[in-house]
């Protein structure tokens, strides 16, 4: 255990700042260059996919059609049962997306802001009309899904995310008193950044809340549904429980292969109520022929069961362990009781979600850069890119070799408490 | 040489009909599948392509970049390079996207609706100000270029496609003076359906007209750029023209490998202003990370230059050739001079467009799908699929078999001629 820093006198605090810039500067004049900004698989997960190259090596289809032709909107059958059985999902209501499912969300977010769903008014038309349509973002959150709704002209109202999921007394009341509000974002298993995973209680109120809007959407991107690290989670059925609640046409659901196999040239996927997937498959024959079947081949014949998808995610964790674990416990020697960071200890997932001192985020990350870490941006999980407290950094520890990730975290460390010293003493 | 029809007198024209008839009856009975609908590639032409499948070998893009995970917004610059090369356009100028042109193509015009472009109101903004957003449709046209502008509220108005490209009298008059007409669909090579090629005159026309709509775009569909069977054609470079006539913004260019190597799991590619790219990738950026770069690289390793793109547009019209030369065999052989079909000999593309007697076409392609051949439904080939002389069928000689096709065109034949005959007997 560390020091807690507000024990210390403001000389003894100069006196650290001071022996930790001539360490900075030492490790600045090296010229590293290391990342940990975005969630990238490393070089030796993706090597664990490379039989997948050499697939298809038979392109006729269970019931007969020539993969490599036109057609086939919602793709091969063989493929939809294949994650219906892994996700739990009915094949009937999936449909198979392109090479990932940020595109599947962003394309079903723009059919719903061009023409709306189930006989509501498209939400392009009530922001014509002069109506702010917004989403609730639990934070903090994935900055892609932040984007997308400022592309499109959806406002944003942060909700904390706690332990078990968004707060949903906040998200239950917001939801209830405003007809404006049309959804909110979920990342229901490991969620990015903090690795949180939806209680019971918490998907039970996501499904069965009243809405005043009669078109309130749940875009649940399962992004890391299987991708459990060091315990395995696994959170109820959105769908299912939407059903069940009188709501089924509330969530949409996305998963894909993108940390599974090889990100952005994988499968992804939508899942939805039978209603919704008509209406979305009525868009999509405007759009498209069909996604590639010969990549929803190569995905089957390459993984054929869902426990040969499991067995391979258990490889995949594997390589990301230690990783974590460096993390962690550097983490642990270095700041724990120091009060200089917060950190969680995800299950799974991709990230490691840090809070620095109040107003030290910023400062900490423009630090690492110039010490050659580059991380996330400081304030890019929240909405708008402004965390209001300028305390939330997003780390991601998979991509970097561990040796590259124990420099690169050593380098962080020293910025946290660069910073959060530099605060202290501006008090 | 036939006799022509209205050579024939009325009890003649029964006589024949009566004969003709008996034969329908005959092949109806037979109960037959075969399918001339649409321009899939036949099983022989795909497999020229199966290399692919044992592609990429080497995962490690020429900078160094490895293909196998996230990254490169516009496409990977090997692939930009290669297409770039083929098709007379700047590596720098082109977005490549995902499976299939389509769905670039949908993305495009659906970025005009909802944000606009290059400073000008969007689309849909306009749609809701009341203004009826219009593009020029040049008919006989591809439908499912007419399904984009109806799924996104923007209305079709035919003009005529005559031997050098669109009435150009009636799209400069048209685009002059109407500033809701913001755009027109092209497929300037081997066009779908007539196998019409632009000339110099009409893309140079295009290019220079002055246009009431400052945001008039032009959607230059090249689908059929490469695929020359009689002859090769070559049309000017759209994007080189208006850029010498001062609206440099003013055209998309599109591409793909979907009729190259495999149907919905190719390659396909956008190209455009340095402007137009610019906001385009803008776009992207809310959408995607990027399209699938290990299909890029694996389409660059198995054609690795322009010349061997050619070459392998060589065997495929090897292929395509004896089907085109059969159906356009048959008809000469059994319905020149006879006044019931006009058709085009095109050089290249993938259809034959076919004329009946005006109110002939929905009767043809009924009789034609109650003796077990499938065609394109009739009025396809128009915006709302109604086509005002309902004359228009569009022939797709590529997927079948050779003994199927000729069996098809037999049926077909058979079935313009009791269309006709019955069409001259109400009279």
């Amino acid at each position: 255990m560390n020091q807690p820093v507000s024990a210390l006198s403001r000389s003894e605090l100069e006196e650290r700042l001071s022996a930790l810039s001539c360490q900075y500067e030492d490790v600045r004049a090296k010229g590293m260059q290391l990342n940990m900004a975005r969630g990238k698989p490393a070089a030796s997960q993706l090597d664990l996919s490379m039989d997948l190259l050499h697939l298809p090596v038979d392109c006729t289809l269970e019931d007969g059609t020539d993969a490599r032709n036109y057609g086939i909107l919602d793709g091969i059958s063989e493929c939809r049962k294949l994650f219906a059985d892994l996700l739990g999902l009915k094949p009937e209501q999936i449909i198979i997306g392109g090479n990932a499912s940020l595109n599947t969300m962003f394309d079903t977010l723009a059919s719903l802001v061009l023409f709306g769903t189930q006989g509501h008014k498209p939400w392009g038309r009530l922001q014509y009309e002069g109506h702010a349509v917004k989403f609730l973002c639990p934070v903090p959150g994935y900055d892609r899904h932040f984007t997308m709704c400022e592309e499109l002209g959806i406002e944003m109202i942060p909700v904390p995310l706690l332990e078990d999921g968004p707060d949903m007394k906040m998200v239950s009341e917001l939801a209830a008193a405003n007809e404006d509000i049309k959804g909110i974002w979920c990342v229901p298993v490991h969620s990015n950044p903090q690795g949180v995973c939806y209680s019971d209680e918490t998907v039970r109120a996501l499904a069965s809340m009243e809405t005043a809007a009669g078109d309130f959407r749940i875009f649940w991107d399962n992004a890391y549904a299987i991708h459990h690290i060091y315990e395995e989670k696994s959170v109820l059925n959105i769908i299912e429980e939407c059903e069940k609640a009188g709501h089924p046409d509330r969530p949409y659901f996305f998963f894909s292969t993108s940390k599974i196999t090889f990100p952005g040239a994988g499968v992804s996927l939508i899942s939805s109520s039978d209603a919704n997937i008509k209406e979305l498959k009525g868009h999509m024959k405007a759009q498209t022929i069909g996604h590639d079947k010969l990549n929803q081949l190569r995905h089957v014949q390459f993984f054929k069961t869902p426990e040969n998808i499991r067995l391979h995610m258990k490889k995949l964790a594997g390589e990301l362990r230690p990783k974590f674990d460096m993390v962690l416990n550097r983490f642990d020697a270095e700041l724990k009781g120091s009060g200089l960071l917060e950190w969680h200890n995800p299950k799974g997932g991709y990230f490691v979600s840090v809070d620095t001192l109040p107003g030290c985020a910023r400062r900490t990350v423009k630090l690492a850069k110039e010490a050659g870490v580059t991380l996330t941006e400081a304030g890019a999980t929240w909405p708008y890119g402004k965390d209001p407290n300028d305390r939330n950094i997003r780390i991601a520890p998979s991509f970097p070799t561990i040796d590259e990730l124990e420099k690169a975290v050593d380098i962080f460390i020293l910025c946290v408490k660069i910073a959060g010293i530099e605060k202290l003493l501006e008090k």
